[in-house]
């Protein structure tokens, strides 16, 4: 998406033809500052580092990585050196992964000249296939926009958790997909950006995003959302997810719950929105199955800030001497969803509606 | 309650018998210091500039102010000229204009020479009725938490809301009061301290309270109390009230409908504690009726915390350039709350719940 008017993703293949180029999410939103990838080590440092986070970024950047592995060392142990060091930047991440063994399976039976022109190849391929597949959310999502739109006068208003925007995918993220079709597309459209304590992913990454496209949006800490949906100004919200089960419960930022039982309070439709790829078909009862992270204490007890001065601090928000438990992820069952939002268009959130889009997988 | 294991109210009368000793908010919880306010203007000051807050505490100390006021010249045109003065520092809280309205009509009929001591027994008087009142408020939220320590193994645990502890009223607190006096007689709590959002009153004065009376505590941030109650990790949520509607909508800090709602869907007892005098008689319909304030954006976009050089920084927290909303409360629907408790026992949320309870009022 664009950022002053220029369109940008957060990662590419610079012009030389063999170097990454990456924006470094760590500096954002105090600072936009971009990253030149040069060597397998710089690019397992961008993942580990979170200078690249969001699930299909980072299988991407580390498709990437593998290429400039490849142009320092293309022989067969020095494959497998690169794939078990890019996997162990992030072990939880799925699309990491995947990304991996697709090019390990890919570089493994042709010969090691070959290997770089095809791991560039394939890399930026995967990249492609995400973006469509990001795209195609927003066009189906667009409808549900569009519908209101023409019931209403004023702005759509959407309300969306954390960052499931452009800087979590290779573009257009999944939530925020919709949202800049319908705002390209000239439908007036407002969103309500839960700030998504304790990381701050909705204040500072998706407010980053919006107002750098140029998307008319508001702030709002995370106990907002259900006020603002009594007194209807909330017309839809967009949630992306990292994990959806076979029957439609949706694992998503800790705080998705909360908003998608306010939705159903005030009769607002609550859409999630996800590339079929996260769907877990192994998991039908989200609550008792999925185990959910418990991240460091100092996420909540402390947060990074930009000083009067200008400088980037870590200030304590937490009465020291009291400690905190940082649950990342909650599950919003299944009931509590109007619909999933994918690239095949939208399904009810219950197994029979998943297994209606993807006959294939539900089987 | 106690810090340091001594006993502390957040107002009192000094030793000397008329300067007035307050606990510096402004500071808490990253420094406790005590003020002593010896005139009109300081005890203005403390109060508009939230060196105190709670509306309980507020108008004590405003009361404790009208001595102070007539300690330096008790004329009748001085007593109006305080009552005005003080009247002016927070014109929204209710209770500062019941405590001046109070002792306005007990000071003016007397002789000046008989003011100050008469100002400052109905000031110390004013206070031990709040005490009274919050004390009473625990008793009966005591009995609900020994009913739950009855029928299971381990600490109960609580989530509460915001800070309705005792820094917001003369002792006890409120949504605390229950909390207090079950750890003091030796039933295991621990209590889930919301962080709260823009202002971070949980995470900063809850937490202080209970790190320094010595009852357990984990802050979360508010996202998260919805996911520990969909666990089973929450037994009963006591928040407090800013105003309650004679049906028994509940209007508090922005957020705890949230947690009324996930407490709803979990089956976890939802209970709020309040003094009478928050009842507003005259409110049927709190949805429709309350007003809610909107408060600057800035508190949203900016933190208060602690730098690690030991220095209270601000910092922004919000991508530079988007804007913020900030409605600071909500209402929380009679349906959702199991029960209100009052210095007279635990009523439903119902019109005759409170009626039953307070006949007199609900005429």
């Amino acid at each position: 998406m664009k950022i002053n008017g220029k369109p940008w993703r957060p990662v590419w293949l610079e012009n030389d033809g063999w170097a990454v180029g990456i924006i470094d999410q760590t500096r954002l939103p105090f600072a936009f500052e971009t990253l030149r990838l040069e060597n397998l080590d710089q690019a397992a440092h961008a993942i580990s580092a979170m200078q690249v986070r969001g699930a299909p970024l980072i299988g991407a950047t580390a498709a990437f990585g593998m290429a400039l592995a490849m142009r320092q060392n293309a022989s067969d142990p020095n494959l497998g050196a690169a794939y078990d060091r890019l996997l162990r930047t992030r072990p939880t991440a799925i699309n990491l992964k995947w990304a991996l063994d697709d090019m390990r399976q890919r570089l493994a039976p042709i010969a090691p000249n070959e290997r770089v022109p095809a791991a560039n190849a394939r890399a930026a391929q995967i990249v492609e296939e995400d973006v469509e597949i990001n795209r195609m959310i927003g066009v189906h999502g667009l409808d549900l926009i569009r519908q209101i739109a023409a019931k209403k006068d004023g702005p759509v208003n959407i309300l969306t958790h954390c960052n499931a925007g452009w800087l979590a995918t290779c573009d257009w993220g999944t939530a925020t997909s919709p949202i800049y079709q319908a705002h390209d597309a000239g439908i007036p459209v407002h969103v309500w950006v839960d700030e998504t304590r304790p990381r701050n992913q909705g204040g500072h990454l998706t407010a980053w995003e919006l107002m750098n496209h140029g998307v008319p949006h508001t702030v709002i800490v995370d106990n907002a959302g259900g006020h603002l949906m009594q007194r209807g100004e909330v017309d839809l919200c967009f949630t992306g997810t990292d994990r959806t089960t076979a029957t439609g419960d949706v694992c998503n930022k800790i705080g998705t719950y909360l908003k998608a039982l306010a939705a159903q309070d005030n009769g607002v439709p609550f859409y999630v929105c996800l590339p079929s790829p996260t769907i877990d078909w192994t998991v039908r009862d989200g609550i008792a199955e999925i185990p959910i992270e418990e991240r460091n204490a100092a996420e909540v007890t402390n947060v990074a800030g930009l000083a009067e001065n200008g400088a980037v601090v870590q200030a304590r928000v937490v009465s020291p001497g009291s400690s905190a438990a940082n649950p990342a992820f909650d599950v919003t069952p299944a009931r509590l969803v109007t619909g999933l939002v994918t690239e095949r268009g939208v399904a009810e959130a219950t197994a029979e509606g998943l297994a209606g889009l993807f006959p294939e997988k539900a089987a």
